[in-house]
């Protein structure tokens, strides 16, 4: 199946968003076994929608829209495509249903143009959208699938894998089930990885092994082809227990999950609770716990000790440890320490977790932008610290002092 | 003049990268006033990427390529398109040279493939590479421009700034350049705003008014063609002002900043500071406030009250008002009201705000999943609180909750 991808949207000519629903789409049909020839980016003009979609028509046995649903003047995908297609379009009526009671519990006044949401071409299926307004479709016209997705990634993405991708897959020929596993890795960079298991992907017929990586964690998504999950898992084992053997103390988990996932489920099983003292990182760190559902099983919270003072009331630092021409300062060994030991006694749970570093983009305390320090204490009065030296800008220092204490907090759960 | 963006990459086809060359160039071209209608992403292959050039020929006046200018047998870029315009390709000897003392600096051995990245189209000028090997180069042809860029954003952006860019202005009618203003307003869903603004949308010749939506905010960019700022600021007051007239007061800034960069701003200038304590979204707004440079300012931090004992201990809400048969309960303006008081005694804050609710994927305390209480206290003992009823799965319910308290607090301070 030759399928081509079109974003529509003036936003994305005019440079105010990436194309990341093109790369989300790319990665899925790749797993699918469908082959992308072509993605394209038009702008919400109705005559050269229509000459993408005529140009697509001609190539791609699946066409797939992104964007140009929203209630608004400018967005026409569907009325481009049904006019190009020589159908007309009606309300769905469940959609508008639940449009119309969306606008009653909140009390809003619903306008005309929320009404377009609901509108589809005649005959395609619904695709539902679980978390917006807006329904999707499919139609199958002369020999062509047309899909339409809204533009959101929030909306699309689900829209796509619970009701777009099934709708595909019944479309295509069976040529066996395609079969993937993602091994997760925390504490290694993409090259030091990919330099541990060279041969394997230079060999690679069966599984496929592609890597990706995003800030704090490496994927490597194996795949095959075959009838059922066990003839796949015959395959997916051998290259999984070979990977595992090379590089599995940086392996953390053999499911497309986050590492705070991970953290969340191994405290549970073993029943204990965490909490968190967090300065440079503004509460990342707690963000990331408490956007896992089930985490208020083990997170009791913590303290965002921003500022030297607030350190000092909420968690009993000393006043001249924080400040004074021979103290350590808030950036320091011994105050990520104290920090770390005093979230345990103050909240009473097993472990606890403090982070205090320079973010930037100003140096402070005569001390450099990226160096961090993150502490692990427990009811026992054990301590770890690290110190971290970290590159990038104020977002990355962010996001990567939390990463890697969370790669050496899952170090020591994994031990015990 | 029209452009159009050829991407040239099997990877970004199989959706390993992300097209962020193409919101580059966009975004340049938009500044430059060069018009993009299409962005096209092709593979390696040799077919399709003709079918590709000989389309965008047809309809635009200048076509950008990014990739496939590197030493392997995958990178055709040039090939292709010197076959497509029947010409020839001779090394170019500057460019052979760098190439070939680059290996002898670092005694590496130069096979023939890195010569490849010498060749230029004949009559085509060259575009340095001021961070990389591969030549650039620039040509017109039947009335049309071809540029050719290398792939990796590290040589692609400087060698656009440096050497494309001007290249291109100087074969540009002079029209003057474009200006653009944005406008953000929170608190307003896009539907409603543009309902509002419907005229001013459809009249629209000059500015340009366009919409667009994320999570939490929405934006309008006014755009006019002048030849100095002060021609272009005339015509943006008079939309700004008329804009302003009718929904100011949801229009929070005009510069494309976050709500979070004005509520930091604005309690610097007014030399408050804020503290937080957050239930439910654990540490999202305190995450938002401190991703902004210069929030240690204004912000002493707060706590992360997660679990009920935790709220107890560190803000002493009474236990029977959190749990118990008739207790109102952790989700409830009982609780939030002594949450944002307390945080504001604690840490001695002129300003406390608190989030309380009920995130989901399950709800509790018999409450409804998406039920939010959110309080802002002052020092003097000042109380609003705000019960918000947030659609949307747990991610949603966190981030508009964070930033519907954030609309809150900005409008008190607006009013202070």
């Amino acid at each position: 199946m030759r399928a081509e991808i079109i974003a529509v949207g003036t936003e994305l000519l005019m440079g105010q968003i990436v194309n990341s629903n093109a790369q989300y789409l790319s990665q899925k049909f790749a797993e699918m076994g469908v082959n992308v020839y072509y993605q394209t980016v038009v702008g919400d003009n109705a005559e050269r929608m229509a000459e993408a979609m005529r140009l697509a028509s001609g190539r791609a046995d699946l066409i797939v829209f992104t964007g140009g649903l929203g209630p608004t003047q400018d967005d026409i995908t569907r009325d481009v495509l049904a006019k190009l297609l020589g159908l007309g379009m009606s309300i769905h009526q469940p959609s508008y249903d639940r449009i119309a009671s969306f606008h009653v519990d909140r009390k809003v006044v619903m306008v005309e143009s929320n009404t377009r949401q609901a509108l589809m071409i005649d005959g395609a299926d619904p695709l539902m959208n679980d978390t917006g307004m807006a329904v999707g479709s499919a139609i199958t016209h002369s020999n062509t699938h047309y899909i339409l997705l809204p533009g959101p990634p929030k909306e699309m993405k689900p829209m796509f894998e619970n009701y777009a991708m099934p709708w595909i897959l019944s479309r295509m020929p069976n040529t066996g089930a395609l079969f993937s596993r993602m091994l997760k890795f925390s504490g290694i960079g993409e090259s030091r990885l990919e330099h541990a298991i060279n041969d394997l992907i230079a060999e690679q017929i069966d599984p496929s092994i592609a890597p990706y990586a995003k800030e704090g964690e490496v994927t490597l998504r194996l795949t095959t082809r075959a009838n059922t999950l066990e003839e796949a898992n015959k395959v997916l084992d051998i290259t999984h227990q070979e990977i595992h053997n090379r590089v599995g103390e940086f392996l953390y988990a053999a499911e497309d999950v986050p590492l705070e996932t991970i953290i969340v489920r191994l405290m549970r099983e073993k029943g204990l609770t965490l909490s968190v003292a967090e300065s440079c990182t503004g509460g990342y760190f707690s963000e990331l716990i408490t956007s896992i559902p089930g985490s208020s099983a083990m997170f009791h919270g913590g303290v965002i000790c921003y500022s030297n003072e607030w350190k000092h009331r909420s968690l009993n630092i000393p006043m001249d440890m924080l400040e004074g021409e021979d103290a350590p300062g808030a950036v320091s060994e011994e105050t990520a320490i104290l920090l770390a030991k005093q979230i345990v006694i103050q909240t009473g749970s097993d472990l606890g977790v403090s982070i205090t570093g320079i973010a930037g983009p100003s140096h402070s305390e005569r001390k450099p932008v990226g160096l961090v320090y993150a502490a692990i204490a427990n009811k026992n009065g054990d301590i770890q610290v690290h110190q971290l030296n970290i590159a990038g800008n104020r977002e990355l220092i962010r996001i990567r002092s939390v990463k890697q204490v969370m790669y050496q907090l899952w170090k020591q759960l994994k031990a015990l």
